[in-house]
C-alpha cells in the first residue's frame, strides 16, 4: 500500500519570527532537543519502571516531579496529556454526573469539553464583555449565591487564569477566597501562565493547578501538569481496587516517553524564565503602544495587559484588505515576505498575536513591518 | 530554585541490543527522527488547525488518518494517547456505569484500569492456565451463556489480540463471529500486534481496533490508534453540544504533537514491516528453539510461539544465581559485559524478551551469549 505525502516539514514556521501566541511557550531549548534525542524511543523512560512512572529513578521522574511541585507550591503533581486531561481527571475524580460547576466566561472550550464529556452543567461567571472582557472575582459570589437561592450547590469552581482570547490574567486569590466561603474546591487553568508567569498555587487559593507543557512550558507536546493540594490527593490520585499501586485517573501512567523528558529537561531554563516575567510584560506593553500609535489598531482585553497574548482589532487592515487584489490574504503574505509568521491567512479585522520570548530588536522589527505595511497601501 | 540532576540520558539502551519486548517495536526508523527535528515544539502540528487536528492539512494528518484507515480496514481513525486512552474512550462512549464487560484472561492492566474508571464490572473468560495461558475463542461463548442465565448482558466484549505476558496471539475472528451472534460489539486490544503483524478489522471482526504508537508502531510515546466501524463512529465521535466541530471523547484533540508526526513518519516503515511478519515469527522461532536446546529454559505460553514476545521460565539461570556472588544479579551483568540489556535486574526465575527488529546474526550472538553465559557458571 502506498501511502501519501504528509509534508512533514516545518520550515516556514520554524525558520520566521513567529507570533502565534499558542507557539511562543513551546520552544524547546538545547537541553530539551538533546533530551529528545536520547528518549525519542516508543517507551523511552520505562526502561528501569517498577510499575510507577512518577517513581521512575532514571531518567529520575521522581526528582522532576518533587522540584515541579516546590515550583508551583503544591503537595503532588502528576504530569497528564495536557491541561485538559488534567482538568478532564479532577472533574472526573471529585464531581458525579449531573453536577454543576462553575466557570468563568473566558474559559477554555477544552473545559467544556472535559464538563460534557464528564456530564456536568456548567454554569458563566460571566465577563464584562467588550472590550475588556474582564472577569470580576465578585461574580463568583453573585452567581453562587444565585445558585443557593435555588438550592443548588457546585461541586467544582473553575478559574481560566489567563485566557486565550485576551489575555486576561484574573485574580485567582480572590476567586479562592470566594471558594473557601463557601466549601468548594478551585481548579485553576494555568494553560498560558504556568511556565511563563510564577505560579503559587497555595498563594493563588488553588486546590487544583493545570498548566500546558506545549503551550507554556517549553515542552513537546502533549504533555500536561496537574497540581493537587494534599486534601485532594487521595481522591484524584486513588489507586485502583485490582492493582494496587496503580492510579485510575491516570489509567496507571500518562506521559511515557519523548514529551515527559522534554519538560524534565526544560524546567531548569522554565524557572529562569519566570523570573523575567516582569520584562516580558513591559515588552508586550511597548509593543502594544507601537502598534496602537499607528492608528486603526487597538488591543481588546484589559488595559494595560498583563500578559504576552494580546488581540487587537484592526480596522485599518480590513479596509487595506477591502482595496487590496489579494484582498484578506494580503497581510499574510505581507508579513511573511518579511518573515514574520503566525498570524492566519485570511485574517485582518483582528487577530491573537505574541512578542514572547522576541528580543527587543525583533520586536521592534515587528511593530516596524507592520507600520511598513500600513505606509505602503495607503487606504 | 535548584532543580536536580534527571540524568536524562539513555545511552547503555540506545547502544547495546535491548531485549525488553516493550521497547523492540518503538525502534523510530530515520524518517520519524527527522520528523521529530521538525515537530519538537510545543504545538507544532496545529500551525495550520481550523479547529479540527484530525482535518489538519499541512501536516497532513487529514491524509495520514485515512491511509490508516484504509491499512487496518476500518471506517474511522483517531488518533488517542495510548492503546489505554482509546479503550477508555470506547467504554465512556457506549458502556454506562455498572455495566459488565468480558475480558479476556489475559487481558493488560490498562484494561482493568480503563474499566474501574468507567465504573464497569469486569467478568473474566479464563485462559488454560500454566504453561500455555491460552484464551479459547468458546470460553466467550461460556461465560456469555452463563452470564444470560442470570439476566445478564454484557455491553462490550474485549480480547487481547496479543498479551503482554506471553505473547498469545488469540483467534479474535472466532470471538467476533460469538459477539456477533450474542449482538455484542468486540473491542481488539492489538497494542502488541498493530504495527507489527497485518491487522484487518474487519476480517478480525472486531468493531474497535486499539494499537500502541511506543509499543508497536515505531512511533515516539505517547500515542495511540483508535479505528472504528462504521456503525459506533457518530456515538463514539459524537460532538459537543457547545462547540459542534469537536469531538468529545477525544477533547477537542488528542496527539497534539511530536509522538504524532513520528507515527505519521512512520506509516511507510511500518507497512512494510508488517509485510514481513511471518519472518520474524520464523526468526522468534529459531530463537526458541536455541534457546530451550540449552536446556533448563522452556518457552511458555502457546507452542509453537505466535509472536516475537516470548517468555522464558530459566530453572538454570535461578540455580547459577543462588551459588554466585552477585545472586540473582549476575545475568543482568554478564548479559551487560556483552551488550545485551532489557532483562530486568535481579530476574533469574523467568524472563520476557524479544528478538524483533534483529539480524539473524544478532539473535545467534544473543543465543550464544546465553550459551557461554551458562558454560561459564557450572551450576
Amino acid at each position: 500500500m502506498e501511502c501519501q505525502d504528509y509534508a512533514l516539514n516545518r520550515t516556514l514556521e520554524r525558520d520566521n519570527l513567529n507570533l502565534n501566541p499558542l507557539q511562543r511557550g513551546g520552544f524547546l531549548p538545547l537541553e530539551a532537543r538533546k533530551a529528545l534525542y536520547e528518549f525519542s524511543d516508543g517507551y523511552s523512560v520505562c526502561d528501569y519502571c517498577a510499575g510507577r512512572l512518577d517513581e521512575v529513578k532514571k531518567p529520575s521522574v521522581a526528582g522532576f516531579l518533587d522540584d515541579m511541585a516546590r515550583f508551583l507550591n503544591v503537595d503532588a503533581v502528576r504530569t497528564v496529556h495536557g491541561a485538559r486531561e488534567g482538568k478532564y481527571a479532577v472533574m472526573h475524580a471529585i464531581c458525579q454526573p449531573g453536577d454543576t460547576i462553575l466557570v468563568d466566561g473566558n474559559a477554555h472550550y477544552t473545559t467544556h469539553l472535559a464538563a460534557e464529556r464528564n456530564q456536568l452543567n456548567i454554569v458563566e461567571v460571566p465577563s464584562s464583555g467588550h472590550p475588556e472582557y474582564e472577569v470580576q472575582p465578585e461574580g463568583y459570589r453573585e452567581v453562587l449565591d444565585e445558585l443557593q437561592d435555588r438550592g443548588e450547590e457546585p461541586s467544582l469552581l473553575l478559574l481560566t487564569h489567563v485566557d486565550g482570547d485576551y489575555g486576561n490574567l484574573t485574580d485567582s486569590r480572590a476567586v479562592g477566597k470566594i471558594a473557601r466561603q463557601y466549601g468548594i474546591p478551585l481548579l485553576l487553568n494555568c494553560a498560558y501562565s504556568m511556565g511563563r508567569m510564577p505560579i503559587d498555587a497555595k498563594k493563588l487559593k488553588a486546590d487544583f493547578v493545570v498548566g500546558s507543557g506545549h503551550k507554556s512550558m517549553a515542552a513537546s507536546g502533549p504533555i500536561g501538569v496537574l497540581g493537587i493540594k494534599e486534601e485532594w490527593v487521595d481522591k484524584v490520585l486513588q489507586r485502583s481496587s485490582s492493582h494496587p499501586v496503580k492510579e485510575v485517573e491516570m489509567l496507571g501512567c500518562t506521559s511515557r516517553g519523548a514529551p515527559l523528558t522534554t519538560l524534565m529537561a526544560s524546567l531548569p531554563h522554565v524557572i529562569e524564565r519566570v523570573g523575567n516575567w516582569d520584562e516580558e510584560v513591559k515588552k508586550t506593553r511597548k509593543f502594544v503602544a507601537m502598534m496602537e500609535e499607528m492608528g486603526g489598531i487597538n488591543q481588546i482585553g484589559i488595559k494595560p495587559t498583563k500578559h504576552d497574548l494580546v488581540r487587537f482589532e484592526t480596522p485599518i487592515f480590513h479596509r487595506i484588505a477591502e482595496n487590496h487584489q489579494r484582498k484578506g490574504f494580503f497581510l499574510y503574505e505581507e508579513l511573511k515576505k518579511r518573515n514574520i509568521v503566525g498570524i492566519k491567512r485570511g485574517q485582518t479585522q483582528w487577530f491573537k498575536c505574541s512578542v514572547y520570548g522576541f528580543s527587543t530588536e525583533q520586536v521592534d522589527y515587528i511593530a516596524h513591518s507592520f507600520q511598513k505595511i500600513i505606509k505602503e497601501h495607503p487606504q
